[in-house]
């Protein structure tokens, strides 16, 4: 087999064989296959596409290129969520406790990343003495115990994968259906959950910016997913402004807490319980998705899931005195309110510029060795079909020094658009692909 | 400016600016920019094409990468000529003394090359003592004496385009429009001549294999090189078996030399009279087509054309004696007549297969260190349109050993397809595109 006879196949539309695909994947993998010629393949791929058997063969040989997690010695049902990615987004820290004080299992997988926030492990990290860095035997009877855990990547899960996004990403290649499909497959299919649901965001902070786009690629992850032996169910979510209010390290980890309080109504509780519903019907420990609402609405009004939360800080090493009273979790010592300049209805909220303006003030990472500041960040307090005053607040800056809290200002000022005219909000829930 | 975002742009179907080409290049030929990125811009070029001011600042920017060749002490109109490819090409061998009696100077630049023969310069070593390691001095003094000259080539020119090929051809991102005229020209424009003629091949056993590529691939050429202050005239001319009669080095010398004594009759005369023409005419020495071809006739009849020819030979070191007396070439120890099977109208000679029946016996080039056999090769005794009686020879087989002459009688009687129903023979000369 020859890597140029297979760009040319593919470049002329053809679709690759299993052991086409395999060979591609093994040999790029080992380095037989150079970057060059992955990045023409992935341009071909972008512009030919591949249909369902390809994406699954595609997605099967990035899976068998590395570990996988044996969740064998959990109990019962395993489940798993992944995000497309967006600002503001603490879902797992709200979704993981509601789910597992309903009796399913949640074994997530996490990381840092690079971003406008911390990944789920900084955020948690608030609470100290917190520790991601669990052994296997360790995960697995948290998971068992306590119904959840959060660990960090340690086993080489998908480094097929891991090389080609990296490819992907300064090759202009990222943006192509079946080549997303196996990448968060793979990685979710190595994590060994049973039922997977996928949040896939759409609108101008989201990867997929039309709802087109959004429903295709919730389409072809549900296909092959279920393909591969799994049940998944894709969620397509707005991303037209930030994901609740909070985009902030422990300021998102304040937030969720007031959802597993049941003190926040908003987007992002409604989110959760969307994904919920949609893990416990699958699961089997709901008959339908009214019942599940049901039992995920009554995790947070008993004080369950809450409980569930401080459980597993505990479990992790952490001090959960922090969960019952939020007020000891790191604090930015300058806040500044940011009043709007004109009246009206908010029109849009720009979140990956919201995500800068966090960035900024220290609390994201642009590279690898970056600290971040856990305190720092924005609380909205205008969301998209709002009204708003003329010197009315749109927002608090949560800063180290005044001086970053003035330029965060100007910065979350410009992320909002305000017009004369009434909004009415989209749906945020755009629709459940399974 | 980011090579990402460049790949993006064209990609999508943008544009590229000059200034993004020109950085594009220089960062490439210097190896700032990865070849895993120039690869997926060449795909996406492969899809999306370049507009012809994009395909001329592409050229430009690979003419400027490296040397060029100053021509400005050859008195009047310099011509050069390329050929896009073909198994029995010896073109030049024929052109270059027909054209120069005519007043035209040419200086050619040429190869070794890779393929089923050697290049103009091996096949030039059929006379003893012959060299083509002129010093540009010499080089210039011998095209204003003689008429022309055949150096290999030292100078670097288009190191961009050397090195963007080689990526090309193991990513399949060849056959681009654009990205073929930019390479062909930019070499052309680097070898200094004012009037460029370009013997573009179509059909099965040419790159182009169809004629509308052939003549879109044409205007692109023309029009390129027109906008580069040059004069260029594309001839689209049939490929669909090989020009001429012998495919090897020797052999095809011979073939020159009878087309030079005007003994040779066929379709490279008929090649060489239309490349010819364009040069004449555009050079200015002709008034018109008509005028063209007579002065080129004339110069065949009147042997000038062969008298230019052995003073090429004599001064660039060769022995001239087989120029008149072709015996004294290197001939092969076997010679084997091929019969047919059966009887018909040749239909088709597979001309890429003939080429491989040459270079099995030992007359191309598989490596670049691999010594080529200047005596081996075949003669077409057929050609398409002929007929063939059942055990009428079809070529004959010059070889090093009776077994090699054996196997390329196989290979050569199977890239005949002979049928039942008689053969008209399409027009040779497809088209003159300026």
């Amino acid at each position: 087999m020859r890597m140029t006879d297979l760009i040319g196949k593919k470049r002329d539309g053809g679709a690759l064989s299993r052991d086409e695909i395999r060979w591609m994947i093994e040999g790029y993998t080992k380095g037989d296959i150079p970057d060059y010629q992955m990045s023409a393949m992935c341009m071909a791929i972008y512009y030919q596409g591949m249909d369902s058997e390809e994406t699954y063969e595609l997605t099967m040989a990035m899976l068998d290129s590395g570990d996988k997690i044996d969740l064998s010695g959990v109990a019962g049902v395993k489940a798993d969520k992944h995000s497309t990615g967006g600002v503001g987004d603490k879902t797992s820290l709200v979704l993981c406790p509601m789910v597992a004080a309903c009796g399913v299992h949640m074994a997530k997988l996490s990381g840092r990343g690079l971003g406008h926030t911390g990944g789920t492990i900084d955020k948690l990290e608030s609470f100290p003495g917190f520790s991601t860095a669990i052994a296997e035997d360790a995960f697995i009877r948290q998971v068992n115990e306590v119904g959840f855990a959060i660990a960090g990547q340690t086993a080489e899960l998908c480094p097929a994968d891991k090389k080609l996004y990296a490819l992907r990403d300064v090759t202009a290649t990222v943006a192509s259906r079946p080549l997303i499909v196996s990448s968060i497959l793979c990685k979710k299919l190595a994590a060994g959950a049973d039922v997977i649901v996928l949040d896939v965001k759409t609108g101008s902070g989201a990867f997929m910016q039309t709802e087109e786009a959004a429903f295709d690629l919730a389409k072809g992850l549900t296909e092959v997913g279920r393909r591969a032996g799994k049940k998944v169910v894709a969620v397509v979510t707005d991303m037209d402004e930030p994901l609740g209010n909070a985009v902030g390290n422990a300021l998102e980890v304040k937030e969720a807490l007031a959802a597993l309080r049941g003190e926040y109504k908003g987007d992002l509780l409604e989110l959760c319980l969307t994904l919920g519903t949609q893990i416990l019907r699958e699961g089997g420990v709901a008959k339908d998705d009214g019942e599940a609402r049901q039992m995920l609405e009554h995790a947070i009004e008993s004080g369950a899931a809450l409980e569930k939360f401080a459980a597993f800080v505990t479990a992790q090493g952490g001090d959960a005195a922090a969960v019952y009273d939020p007020a000891l979790l790191p604090e930015a010592p300058v806040k500044l309110e940011v009043p709007a300049t004109d009246g009206g209805w908010v029109k849009r909220i720009h979140a990956e510029d919201v995500g800068l303006t966090s960035m900024r003030l220290g609390g994201g990472r642009a590279a690898k060795d970056d600290v971040i500041d856990l305190a720092v960040g924005v609380v909205l307090h205008k969301k998209v079909g709002d009204t708003v005053a003329a010197g009315e607040s749109l927002g608090t800056i949560h800063a180290r020094t005044g001086e970053a809290a003035k330029e965060a200002a100007d910065m979350l000022r410009a992320c909002f658009e305000i017009g004369p005219e009434k909004v009415e909000r989209a749906p945020f829930i755009k629709g459940v692909v399974r």
